[in-house]
């Protein structure tokens, strides 16, 4: 059932000993929803605990300061920003058809939970919880403050992103008030880049290879670089936007190989292609400006293969 | 004299056939200041014309879509973002002692001009001509708050250096309900980089040298690398915050071959160390955080004085 902000935050304010769930591969959203509503409702003197399937990142230490584990029997349990069971992950499966309120952003969102909290005209998760939580009259401390601000720069790309409206804007600014340590958290989310990150970076950089008048850039990651590197899946992805950067780049192909030999396409893309009529090709798909699939071939068969049928896209 | 916003609203409403100047190397915030204010002084049926002694950038042309260009004798000159006057630059010389208003939110503002609307606790010059076009009771259309976001994103790194405030925020709000562009603007600033920056970047890395248990990282550039990329000043600059964003980086350290043979030193660390202490045991100086100098000795003799130098400040 879907229900609007205020009953949101009478749910939370007439329950106790609730269990607060992150999805799974957490980022600063989930995150920073679950680590605010710790903190508004332990300050309403409730016990509140938080779980996810993954571990904790320790990049995102600063969100946990205030956070002191218990264990007691859980009456009422909150998903955040996630949008469907599998996304709650393995070791929390017991709560799959058991989650009482669900705070999301995602359309995607499967309603799973008996009651859904859902917006999806806004850029983060944390955003919703900012509203629940002035409904709630909870003080705005500067680590609720930390919380919802890495939250909503995460998912708006620090206010780059389309998904940015005037009202993400106007929520910065009032959690800036509230002591927000913004230059700090955007320094540590956005210009700070791990050494397996510079790795893989500089070895991509090397295979650029430019293809029809340089309006398609490709760079290719192999099984090797991503072993010498030690570099996650995160981090791979990150770089999957590197080649459509470059200036006059209307298609960006990235070709990575996978264990069994077989070759993964992520294609980003500006208006004049359909990312995902391109891999709807080889059987893949995803959205109009960001799509992948995979083709089992070597790697120059892949990449002829998909730079020929980008060929056939570009006006 | 230091003036106010309600003065600065005043002379502009007052006066007519208006000279708008912008700074030597244009940069999105004098030229959002400079496009957003000869919008609204049209719309007032007035005179205006815009001059830099630089080319206008051809990457900012969005900005100049409604200009027409016109000739005539101007009876009030304006500087925008403009610091000194050397700022405005040798081509209008004859204005260095000739500027009626001076719009800055620079601290070093040398009040050049007959009257200054200064104010520096602002991050871009931008947001004080918004303030001051508010007084004006100018109608917001999509075009000038297209220029007016982009001074504003520009000047405060897309909203995540310190210097961005609340009120920044709200602007950017307001902004965005007048239509700016701003998704589009943050791509073509934040997330498109020429070719010539790729070059540099590829080599950069590839110089990547690690010191003090990796607290300290240093890349190179040689001339040799400088005249085959083709890369601009500007370009270079950009490169000098790479090795500081490498995860537990303390210090990042440029060294840049300059065309004498000698070498200039760009600094860039965190809390721990004194960029402008390290750079003046070498004559140079500038900021806690980021500094520079010149080593008139070889690459590698200038990489070891940099770096002896750097370890006594090291804790």
């Amino acid at each position: 059932m879907l229900i609007g902000i205020p009953e949101a935050a009478r749910e939370l304010l007439t329950q106790d000993k609730i269990l607060l769930i992150s999805h799974i591969s957490p980022d600063g959203d989930t995150l920073g929803c679950a680590f605010a509503l710790y903190a508004a409702l332990k300050s309403l003197g409730k016990q509140v605990k938080i779980r996810c399937s993954d571990d904790l990142p320790v990049r995102f230490s600063y969100l946990y300061l205030e956070y002191a584990d218990e264990d007691f029997k859980e009456e009422y349990v909150v998903a955040v920003d996630v949008a469907s069971t599998q996304l709650i992950g393995g070791k929390l499966i017991n709560y799959y058809e058991n989650i009482d309120l669900c705070i999301d952003h995602h359309p995607s969102n499967s309603m799973y939970a008996k009651k859904t909290c859902l917006n999806s005209d806004v850029a983060a998760a944390c955003e919703i919880v900012y509203e629940i939580l002035k409904v709630m009259c909870i003080e705005f401390t500067k680590q609720i403050a930390n919380c919802l601000y890495t939250g909503i720069t995460t998912d708006s790309g620090c206010f780059k992103y389309s998904n940015t409206t005037a009202k993400t804007h106007q929520i910065a600014a009032d959690l800036m008030n509230c002591g927000a340590d913004f230059a700090e958290i955007n320094r540590f989310l956005f210009d700070t880049k791990s050494r397996s990150r510079i790795a893989v970076e500089q070895y991509v950089l090397n295979t650029i290879e430019y293809f029809y008048h340089d309006k398609v850039a490709l760079v290719y990651i192999s099984q090797k670089m991503i072993e010498e590197s030690h570099a996650d899946e995160s981090e791979l992805d990150g770089v999957s936007s590197l080649p459509r950067m470059i200036e006059g780049v209307e298609v960006g192909i990235t070709i990575r190989e996978k264990p069994d030999g077989s070759h993964k396409i992520s294609l980003r893309t500006t208006e004049s292609v359909d990312a995902s009529k391109v891999c709807a090709l080889f059987g893949g798909g995803g959205h109009k400006r960001a799509a992948g699939c995979i083709i089992q071939e070597s790697f120059e068969e892949s990449k002829l293969k998909i730079v020929e049928a980008v060929g056939r896209f570009l006006v």
